[in-house]
C-alpha cells in the first residue's frame, strides 16, 4: 500500500471520551475544519445543511442535558452541531442557482440542471427530502473529522441526543432546520480517558469487500 | 488559517464528468482508499456497510445502465458501490461484538453497551434502521473522496441510479445489503471534461456558519 498521511490521522483519531476542560481550539485550527466542511462535497452542490459553532455557555449546558449529560460537550472548547434542511424548496434551490450564475455564467445548461432539480424534489415528501438531506451534512460530518485530526484536534462525533430539544435550544426549526449530528471539538485528556489505550476495532478488509471481477 | 493539505485535495478533487479510459487506478493506491473506508468511524462502530468493488466488464455496463448511461461508471477503471444494511439485526451486531471482545477482551461494559443497542435498534422499523447505516456509508464516503484525492485519483459520487437494479446485478437484496452510492475511479481526461475548467461553486462561510457565542 501506497504510504499515506491520511491514513495516519484515521489511525491517531477516535471518539474521544474525555476532553481537557483546560484547553481551547485555536481560531486559526478551528477555520481550517469549517473551512473543510464548507468545502465538502454534496449532491448537486446543495449543501443542504448550516453549521452551528457553539461556545456559549448556557447553550452548551442545555444541549449537554439534551445529550445524556455526555461531557465532551462542555469540556470540549466548541460544539459543532451539523443541521440539515427540513425540506427542499424552489427558493433554497435557486440560492444554489444564484452562486452558480455568479461563478460560472448565466449558463443554460445550469438553468436547465436546477429546472429539472426542482422539479424532482420539490414535490417530494418533506421526510425524503430531510433524509437526502442528512446524509449531505454526513459527507461533511466525516470530512470534518478527518481535517480535525489533521490539525491534531480532537472530536467526537454524537448522534445520541434529542433532536427537538436541540432545535429548540438553537432555534432551528423556525430557520427550517433539524439538527442531524453534534461534534464536539476539544484536546484528549490522556489520563481521564478509558478508550485511549484501547485497541481500535475495524472489521477485516475481506469481511468488508467483495471484488466482482 | 493554518496550512492545510486537506483543504489543498478538497480543492484539486471535482466531480469528474469525463475520465480518460486508457487509464487504470493501480493496486497500491486502491488499497489505500478502501483502507480509509475500512478505517472510517461509524456510529458504535457497527461499520453496517458492505464495500463493492466492481472491475467486471459485464456488471459494469449493467450498472451504467441502471445509471442513466453515466460514461465513467466504465471509462473509470474500478466503481466502488457503497451498500448498506437493509436493518440491524441481533445477529450483526453480536459479530461486532465478536471483533470488539477479539480486539479488547470480553468487557462488561462493552456486552452491557452492545445489549443496550440491540434492544434500541432491533425493534425499530427495518427502514429506520436502513436510513440509519445509510448514513454511517455516507461518512465513509466522504473520508473516501478525501483518499482520492491524496492519492490523486479522480472519483463521481452518484446517487443518480435505480438501487433495486443494482441491487439485482450484484445480487445485495439476499445478502441484506441496499445500494446507496456509486464512486467511480479513475483519471480525469482533461481535454474532454467541461466541467474542469469551471470555478468551483461553494456558499460563503457566512451563509454556512453561525457563531453561537
Amino acid at each position: 500500500m501506497t504510504d499515506s498521511t491520511l491514513l495516519a490521522q484515521l489511525n491517531w483519531r477516535y471518539a474521544t471520551k474525555k476532553m481537557d476542560a483546560t484547553k481551547t481550539v485555536p481560531q486559526e485550527k478551528l477555520d481550517v475544519i469549517i473551512e473543510a466542511i464548507r468545502m465538502s462535497p454534496t449532491s448537486s452542490g446543495t449543501q443542504p445543511f448550516e453549521l452551528f459553532v457553539v461556545t456559549n455557555a448556557e447553550k452548551l449546558a442545555a444541549i449537554q442535558k439534551a445529550a445524556s449529560d455526555q461531557a465532551q460537550i462542555t469540556d470540549g472548547s466548541h460544539l459543532l452541531v451539523f443541521a440539515a434542511w427540513d425540506n427542499y424548496t424552489s427558493e433554497r434551490i435557486d440560492e444554489v442557482v444564484d452562486i452558480n450564475v455568479e461563478a460560472r455564467g448565466d449558463l443554460p445548461m445550469l438553468n436547465a440542471y436546477y429546472d429539472n432539480l426542482k422539479n424532482s424534489y420539490v414535490p417530494r415528501d418533506a421526510e425524503v427530502n430531510y433524509a437526502h438531506a442528512a446524509r449531505q451534512a454526513y459527507i461533511a460530518l466525516g470530512i470534518a473529522m478527518v481535517a480535525a485530526a489533521e490539525q491534531e484536534v480532537d472530536s467526537t462525533p454524537m448522534e445520541g441526543f434529542d433532536p427537538s430539544k436541540v432545535d429548540e435550544i438553537l432555534g432551528l426549526k423556525e430557520r427550517g432546520l433539524r439538527s442531524v449530528i453534534l461534534l464536539p471539538l476539544g484536546y484528549r485528556d490522556p489520563t481521564g480517558d478509558w478508550l485511549l489505550p484501547m485497541a481500535k476495532v475495524r472489521k477485516s478488509t475481506d469481511t468488508l469487500v467483495t471484488y466482482v471481477d
